[in-house]
């Protein structure tokens, strides 16, 4: 039986599930597998019935969800509040792209009369469907990267069905969201299998959801580790799918000694307040912070220990995690991290965590280079431009980049943006990476060991692409020319 | 040493020419990694001038040129100033393309002011060129997709420099190519390592150059097991990078009896010439014809088989293909097929084979689903459209399907064009899957195992999207934006 706990108290919560077996796994993906059949050809209107009618499901049961979801992690009724409406607001933002058209995008070439390379016949782009997608839910976002977050919207919202993995550390939400999303769809008579939900470990069922042959796609945020395996399990298919997975990420922060003394005490409380926020447990949570040794970054890193002292950050989601933060803290240390702030605490409610580094030490020492999941930041002193670019080459691969201090136009500045382009999917001039905005031009996927897709992104318009696949018609016929381009 | 074959008399051609060595090799990439430091912040009209350069050299020495491919693949005079003309097309799209802004478009996302969800900061996407290409020439096209084919040309048009692979069936007409464009861009007083070259057996060049820290991607034409073994080389590495291999594919031709009818003649020459185009060397050789058993379709096969005999194909690329075709067709009938048409003859210049076997058997032996690169057809006989869709099914993935008979829209022509789109990059509606145009529509890549990513294209003008990652910039400083969306 799988039991949910009280991330607080670590009390047991709510009555214990049955993990789904093997016969209802078969069973919810012959359902969606049945429900892609219509759903692969829908328009969009009907798509954005369905979205919008899944963000009034949600907001609908505000009250209840938030209760729930705040028992089984933790993560206070403001931030999950906020965390519902940011949910909604992607159902409907990919209810508008559906119904705008986004979804049935296609490239029209008229024929051109004459031989080759110049004529060719009339050839049309479009994308179609590509199948029920394997979703799985994120731990640390129990709305927007779970049952009815971005990768469901995005699915639904490109024709394709869903069957959602629940995440172990929220059950009692998933199933009570996934409660509410199913009378939405019966009271708009879809069928069912547009929306299923498995729970339970490992092999049982994650590793053989992605495995069954009527399964197209994997959508996937949490750990390297559990991506790694999902990705490999994906790939080793007699049919290999594409697994979008937004894994880890150390999102370093970069600041010249000058933006450090021009931002002063209010970047320290924002850069704080970053480290700390939701207990750090982001995927953009600041890990690293690059700076150049100077009199203003000494000032600024000896206020930055002083205001994490202030903060007190919640309790983790599970207490698995919290060890983790605690193992992670650990090997920072022993690979030749100096502690800044630790106060080791046997509570699931953490302290804030900072060491510093050399540069040399930091690209020497892998362990250095690990994401640390919560309030923990490293500090990698360098002593040049050079030594910075050095550090981030070595980083490879992040979510995010932030350089405070590139307002100016310089072969320094060049340099920074590009060695930061090079390994994030996003590069912040101001503030904080932590709040993914849900934009047309937002890029959550970075190269590995970001993202196993880094081409795409899991946050934003863009986000649709990963579940359609071009394909182009050549010398259709009339009858399929007038559904311009929407699929069969 | 490596020894380039006369195709025709198998006879040793040219001198013979000494394999890269690794600090060739290692100096060969390091040169393309300094000049991609320039070259990704290239503008288009610069990226448009080297393109058009290239296109231009071809051009001139087209006589030698021709002359060397003719004797190092037998392809004969006429199809090669065709593929060579078709390379500088290419080479000018491309130039096009990067001039028009089609490498640097970006979307723009002005700050909304307020909180999140709906506020959000400027954000602007933006893509930047990946790196260094390792580029691996096909034995088939020894201009379109060698060293100035499509992947280096929509390389370069990305900001992106190219190491080539020469293919060993055509060692000298690569080495005249490559001489040719590096006097090219000598002239333009552009770097020399825009566009690098190496040549030589498996590990010692091909794996370690894919393997190579400073290479950023993989572009690959060629048999599935080469291809895979590359893309798994790629995906094994520390860092991960994206390998974008166009493989091995069957492309099945589906006729109704009534289409077979009204096609008459005509259709017979059209497909019989398809099949032995070029030997039948060509990625979208038609492989598979599934027909519905029917008076009309005996008649065609009847037909088919009178028009294959008077097909004389001309020599096979090389002596090891010569050989593999013999053990596919040899593989498909001990599997099950009967033959129509078989006069096996121990000379390089095959002869067109046709075989049949009833959709049952098909679907039940692997062999009869794999590519014979060769002039070699396989019928397959079904009892229905519903068998027809198993028989697709089973096909599971490949670079076009072809359907004759869908100009009336019916259920089944839906579900025809559904189970068509569900496995190809292409769909056909008229004429044959040889000749694969350089369009803005054009999809040369469907699902496994025709291709290593079905969502991108090797053939047209979204073949650039390969060598593109998307990176938000969010609160960029002026400077930066008004580079508008240009990478630093």
């Amino acid at each position: 039986m799988l039991q949910s706990f009280n991330a607080r108290t670590q009390e047991p919560f709510g009555a214990a599930l049955a993990p789904t077996t093997a016969a209802e796994l078969e069973a919810a993906i012959q359902a969606a597998d049945h429900a892609f059949d219509t759903w692969q050809a829908s328009d969009g209107n009907t798509r954005a019935k369905l979205l919008n009618a899944l963000a009034e499901a949600i907001e609908y049961d505000r009250e209840k969800l938030v209760e729930l979801a705040d028992a089984e992690t933790g993560l206070g009724p403001v931030r999950l509040n906020g965390e519902l409406d940011r949910t909604a607001f992607q159902l409907r933002r990919f209810a508008t792209l559906a119904q705008n058209g986004g979804a049935f995008a296609f490239t029209d070439d008229p024929a051109v009369a004459g031989g080759p390379p110049v004529g060719h016949p009339h050839m049309m782009r479009v994308r179609v469907p590509l199948g029920p997608v394997a979703m799985f839910s994120a731990s640390n976002f129990p709305f927007a990267f779970s049952v009815l977050g971005g990768d469901t919207a995005s699915a639904l919202a490109a024709g394709c069905s869903v069957v959602v993995k629940a995440h172990s550390g929220h059950l009692h939400t998933s199933q009570r969201v996934f409660e509410q999303a199913q009378h939405a769809i019966e009271k708009l008579g879809m069928p069912k299998g547009l929306l299923q939900m498995v729970q339970g470990a490992g092999n049982d069922v994650g590793v053989n959801l992605i495995k069954h042959p009527r399964i197209a796609a994997g959508a996937f945020t949490g750990s390297t580790r559990g991506g790694a395996a999902l990705r490999d399990a994906a790939r080793a298919r007699v049919r290999p799918i594409p697994f979008y997975g937004e894994l880890g990420s150390i999102n370093p922060v970069v600041a010249t000694p000058a933006a450090l003394k021009v931002g002063g005490d209010a970047l320290v409380q924002t850069l704080a307040g970053s480290i700390t926020l939701g207990c750090g447990q982001f995927c953009t949570n600041p890990g690293l912070l690059v700076l150049q040794r100077s009199a203003e970054s000494t000032e600024f890193v000896n206020h930055l220990v002083e205001a994490l002292k202030t903060q007190k950050p919640h309790a983790m989601l599970t207490k698995a995690m919290r060890q983790s933060l605690d193992h992670g803290t650990a090997a920072q240390l022993a690979a030749g991290a100096k502690a800044l702030l630790h106060n080791p605490v046997n509570d699931i409610n953490p302290n804030p965590y900072l060491a510093e580094v050399d540069a040399k030490t930091f690209m020497a020492q892998h362990a250095l280079q690990e994401e640390v999941f919560g309030p923990a930041t490293l500090i990698v002193w360098t002593d040049s431009v050079d030594e910075t670019l050095d550090v981030l080459h070595t980083v490879g691969g992040t979510l995010t980049v932030t350089l405070w201090g590139a307002e100016q136009e310089s072969a320094d500045t060049h340099r920074l943006v590009r060695g930061a382009t090079a390994i994030a999917g996003r590069v912040l001039f101001a503030g904080v990476p932590t709040g993914v905005a849900v934009t047309a031009a937002q890029q959550h996927g970075g190269p590995w060991p970001s993202s196993t897709e880094p081409m795409t992104t899991s946050v934003g318009d863009a986000a649709v692409d990963r579940f359609l696949r071009p394909v182009c018609l050549q010398d259709m016929p009339a009858w399929l020319y007038k559904r311009q381009g929407q699929p069969c």
